[in-house]
């Protein structure tokens, strides 16, 4: 399975065939930007999701829930702005209301809507704003591009990409927001994913949660755990294969994909972090299984400290240690290889002497990658994250310096 | 036991009876400071010893572990500017070899001294400048003011006092260093505190952690994770009353002394967090138990949005609501209760209309109370933390302004 899937020049979430979107600045966020926007599907869409699991949900989340055990959907609406979250009976009124409007536009019953905001938490929904901006929506087949822009909130670009699986006859395409990272406000992670393949709905769901789970929940700390996150995949069979279901060469291929999608957005939302100047990518190697290769991963690739060494090209190996130590996962100090790129820093839990300025060199590409071997196990991870800049790295970065 | 102990004025580790100490600059840190501190008990001390539970430690953390166990201490050695971690066996021949030539100066055999350091992880402690320093140092009996300083790193200023137990006929003193709290570099906690009071040991380690939980781990988050966290405490009996045991009302009296010197030491902390312009108390009440309200207090109290709102007088409760909810601590949003000071903002779940100047006049003071009360039991518990300023509030403290 090997170079299973490609990218798709200028993909996004309306490359597969029969969907549309469209998107319209309808005055919930202050800017004058896009920040509303509806995706919708020609058929009935297979789907899946993945919701927060923080115990404060917002109303579009506590209706994604609802639905998504109900049935199919036929599109979704979203919004930047305002969360619709902590308003009560009313906030979940509104997001129905919001539901049955777009189900106009997109032509289904409004109960195979799905509805997602993020924004401001405890303010109420505007909804004159948002039935004058439904009204202006139309949908078009690349459509996509202006749902990416519709659902930023601090991000500066938008991210978005399509990929095609060889052989398969299917594209999968998506559109994301990313948590600020370092400033975790409006750390609402979106991710919508659509795909013109038959899928299994079990597989589907098992697919999503994988994928979620190798690529934005290897991202943002907050992420998984802000009051609205929500990831929605769309499957409306419109490619005609054969159904993809669990344990087939073409559900691996499948997964393959979507994995790639996904980890291609989350690395780009990593990149997109606030105030970043580079990606920084932590691999977790040896760990005595995945779980404690993914939690490893994950607090040093948020570790303040380490992030801020990132910054100030600080080959701080120190920290790095540190953040494991704390991370909850086992480690054994005399155990312990560490590398930045293929430089060793540590081996066996022994400070290597390295050539400092090549060390440097490679702290100062915008990609920098740390490698953490354990020796305990097969366990193994990546995270991704950004680089601490500014005023809050400035005391921090130069310290051993 | 109301007003069981009061604070004396310009007290320190030193005003209780038969404790000494003495700082110099040896140059472990760059900067003209100083940088090595003894303390020392004119006898030996029961000891109790609260130490990181990162997996990762400091040579000088593995030295106190292993004589906390033998016995009793006679005084401590401390320098601010090198961690001593990851240092492997040299490090710890270096740890022992400072207990060592302190051992000359207290008068004291080499084992009955403890050790403690903070500073750059994974460099060797520069001994002949230590050799020399421990030298120039000479004990007085005011010389905690001095060891307060020369534990510093980034704090502003130095942290110390001393309670008196009324009627108890004893005192206890105390010296701290603070984590970084928005940045935690060098964001080793490390406290020093001796009482002259005649305490039974079991009953002094008891009484330290549960000290230390109410007081000191309800600031850092981080602080009770990194390489080298180390709070100490000897008690050297040179006051002469019956030993305190558990269970006694004198036991009592002598726990809310050290919770309230504790405490007083770890708001001093909070106070000082890099950049802070106010301390920024949370308190939860009505949890399902006091794990749970700890588990909330530090996570709202530590949440970056949290504390860029109060930076900003932004009174934005849907902030501490969602960390509240990401908490892991059990909360129902419809039974939830919310103050700022005493306005309410939120009574069970539901805003409630405040006036808004009022609630920025008790943001702008310089310490700002929350409450939440969840109304699921009768856990409770209160964490300090500053606020977020400079570059990294800008973005996020102005939001729903």
């Amino acid at each position: 399975m090997e170079a299973g899937f490609e990218f798709i020049s200028s993909g996004t979430i309306t490359t597969p065939g029969g969907f549309t979107a469209g998107a319209t600045h309808a005055g919930i966020k202050k800017e004058e930007s896009l920040d509303l926007a509806i995706l919708a599907s020609e058929v009935p869409c297979v789907t899946a999701g993945v919701l927060t699991r923080n115990q404060i949900k917002g109303a579009p989340v506590v209706l994604c829930q609802q639905r998504l055990a109900g049935g199919k959907a036929a599109g979704v609406v979203v919004n930047s702005g305002c969360a619709n979250t902590c308003t009560g009976e009313q906030g979940l009124a509104d997001a129905r209301e919001m539901a049955a409007l777009a189900a106009e536009t997109i032509g289904a019953p409004p109960e195979q809507v799905l509805v997602a905001s993020t924004g401001v938490i405890g303010q109420m929904m505007p909804m004159e704003r948002l039935r004058t901006g439904i009204k202006q929506i139309s949908l078009s087949r690349d459509g996509g591009h202006e749902m990416a822009r519709a659902i930023m909130t601090t991000d500066t670009v938008p991210k978005e990409a399509a990929v095609k699986v060889n052989g398969g006859g299917y594209t999968i395409g998506g559109v994301a927001k990313g948590a600020g990272m370092i400033h975790p406000d409006m750390a609402t992670f979106l991710g919508f994913l659509a795909t013109d393949a038959r899928v299994d709905p079990g597989f589907l769901q098992s697919a999503l949660k994988e994928a979620a789970d190798v690529s934005f929940n290897m991202v943002s700390i907050d992420g998984d755990t802000s009051t609205n996150d929500t990831l929605l995949l769309l499957a409306n069979g419109r490619a005609g294969n054969d159904v993809i279901s669990s344990g087939t060469k073409q559900a691996e291929a499948f997964q393959q994909a979507l994995d790639g999608l996904c980890i291609h957005l989350a690395r780009a939302m990593a990149r997109d972090g606030e105030g970043a100047t580079k990606l920084f990518e932590v691999a977790v190697r040896g760990a005595s299984d995945r779980a404690a290769a993914r939690q490893m991963a994950r607090t040093v690739v948020s570790s303040p400290l380490v992030k801020a060494a990132t910054y100030g090209n600080d080959p701080n190996w120190g920290r790095i240690l540190a953040a494991a130590g704390r991370s909850g996962a086992e480690v054994v100090e005399s155990k312990v290889d560490l590398y930045l790129a293929d430089i060793c820093l540590l081996k066996a839990g022994r400070p290597q002497s390295f050539d400092h300025a090549e060390a440097v060199k490679h702290l100062n590409k915008t990609e920098v990658t740390f490698t953490l071997n354990l020796n305990l196990g097969d366990g193994s991870a990546v995270a991704w994250g950004c680089d601490l800049t500014e005023n809050y790295a400035e005391i921090n970065s130069h310290y051993t310096t």
